[in-house]
């Protein structure tokens, strides 16, 4: 079992690198013979034999020449310009978000079965403002241009997937919690630095009111998830290639409000000064029911206790 | 007014800028004093001394450096890969209808207000098998990759629009009426093979059955088309970027009943060995509507005998 991770050393990529890396991970049954991970950065020393480190852009040819030039039987493409920086750097999101992964979606498909492809999208997909609530019929309507990239490469995996050159699962990730500072940032950090400030006794001033809704699940929820993606029997997939993940739907006031519970005095450190246009592109998030990706057999943290302790979890220096 | 044509010695494109290179056209109640052709091959003679012509792939650096060393105010975009080659050479398809879109639409947004970017895009972004109606909420799930192809540009021209490099108008071709013979060839075709074989009273045997229903429109009528979305009030436009254009809904037995009424003994001429495949692909068009498109003014033909007069115009050396 042949194993590629892109994005290896950003925040959902160290963990998920850490978990295959594992001694004894399997995957789809089998055991990891090779992980190859690939980042702009990567620490020095690899964590473990098997694993081989490629650092570079993936907007660069030669570097995907060079992740790309053994089989790999599962790849996980999380490499992506987020956000903020799609909607500063036109040419960079473009570059990365969509040339780099039809690039890397043609390496990869050279040579050997069709691999399993998991990409992470995101429910920027759907756009802002939101319906009055959100299923797997919701149109995609993206308002950000990150969004709108995502949403091109979702396209793009599903016909590769049609035509069998490989197996796409896209995986649209909410709020994933909590997330380190970062200096590039998603326009939607402001959950996990919360987070962060409440794990930490810090006081917060939020930058969305107290009732603003979010869609949130934990790292270690989230690397379930991809992993399950590339597992999932193809009978339980339904025909579809992309599922919105299933997320808590909370508010801000809940979540502080759970932290409470567990840390009191935690509610005390909050306090609020919305910005209206950010709230309204990331702190309206409707209802969502996603039973394409419940019946595959994809899942949230379950309760918010959970979601919370699991939240503080990812913040040691060995989560998930 | 400095005006584009990509795909300027295809069907449409030679008719388009047949209209655009006459005496007196006007763009945006403009003057054209600069119309550039430009598709892999063109007349040697171009009709007209403001016309310049540039013979050469889209896909290929250069040919988009030529094109675009002087600022367009109106680009209209009509190369493409149809949908029949595009199954048969996925990487052919993938240059032209992606990246080269995605490298033209770079390219003329360098310097100078922003243009005006007619696009053609294509009914197979709904894709097969259809529900069973259609209107401006029907969710686009292509099943070709022409129309995947398609949708990735339309999207991506929506986003460049928010972001002001241009305007984009996409507009979503149904079956245009009545085309030459090509060698690449639309899998589409059999409705303008039928017409011809009508028009010039030669047998014809029909790959779908008489009840088989189309989307049409007239070669004449989609020109006037595309020069109302480069000339269409902005406040018109809905904020939307992408239409699907009205068209009339017609069997073929009702499209060979019309051309018997103009034609006494047309229908004799007609026989039927359907090919399930192609027909469940591309004639089991359900009822449409347009709404979107009709308050933005666009327009059919009106009349089942006016398409069928118009369609077999389109078949004179000089149409449209």
């Amino acid at each position: 079992m042949k194993v590629l991770i892109t994005g290896a050393d950003g925040y959902i990529g160290r963990a998920l690198a850490r978990r295959l890396a594992a001694p004894g991970a399997t995957l789809q049954g089998q055991a990891i013979d090779q992980l190859t991970l690939c980042d702009l950065r990567l620490p020095e020393a690899p964590p473990a034999p098997q694993v081989r480190a490629v650092a570079g852009s993936i907007a660069d040819a030669a570097v995907i020449d060079a992740i790309t030039q053994n089989h790999h039987d599962v790849v996980f493409h999380l490499a992506s310009v987020p956000s903020g920086q799609s909607e500063s750097d036109h040419e960079l999101g473009l570059k990365v978000n969509v040339h780099a992964t039809l690039a890397l979606v043609e390496a990869v498909q050279r040579g050997g079965a069709a691999p399993t492809f998991v990409f992470t999208s995101s429910i920027a997909v759907f756009g802002a403002p939101l319906p009055a609530r959100i299923d797997d019929d919701t149109p995609l309507r993206p308002s950000l241009s990150y969004g709108a990239q995502k949403q091109m490469a979702e396209i793009f995996l599903a016909d590769c997937t049609r035509r069998g050159f490989l197996h796409a699962r896209s995986l649209r990730l909410p709020g994933i919690v909590a997330r380190p500072p970062t200096p590039t940032g998603a326009l939607s950090a402001f959950s996990s630095e919360l987070i962060r400030a409440l794990v930490e006794q810090r006081s917060f001033v939020c930058p969305v009111s107290a009732s603003a809704t979010l869609w949130l699940l934990s790292l270690e929820a989230c690397i379930d998830n991809l992993l399950h993606a590339a597992q999932c029997p193809p009978e339980r997939l339904g025909g579809h290639t992309a599922w919105t993940l299933p997320a808590q739907r909370l508010s801000i006031g809940e979540l502080v409000r759970a932290f409470e519970a567990e840390r009191p005095g935690a509610s005390a450190l909050v306090s609020y000064r919305p910005d209206e246009a950010l709230e309204a592109q990331f702190g309206r998030l409707p209802p969502l029911t996603t039973a394409r990706a419940d019946a595959a057999g994809f899942r949230h943290d379950g309760s918010v206790a959970q979601l919370v302790r699991r939240a503080a979890r990812a913040l040691d220096p060995a989560p998930a």
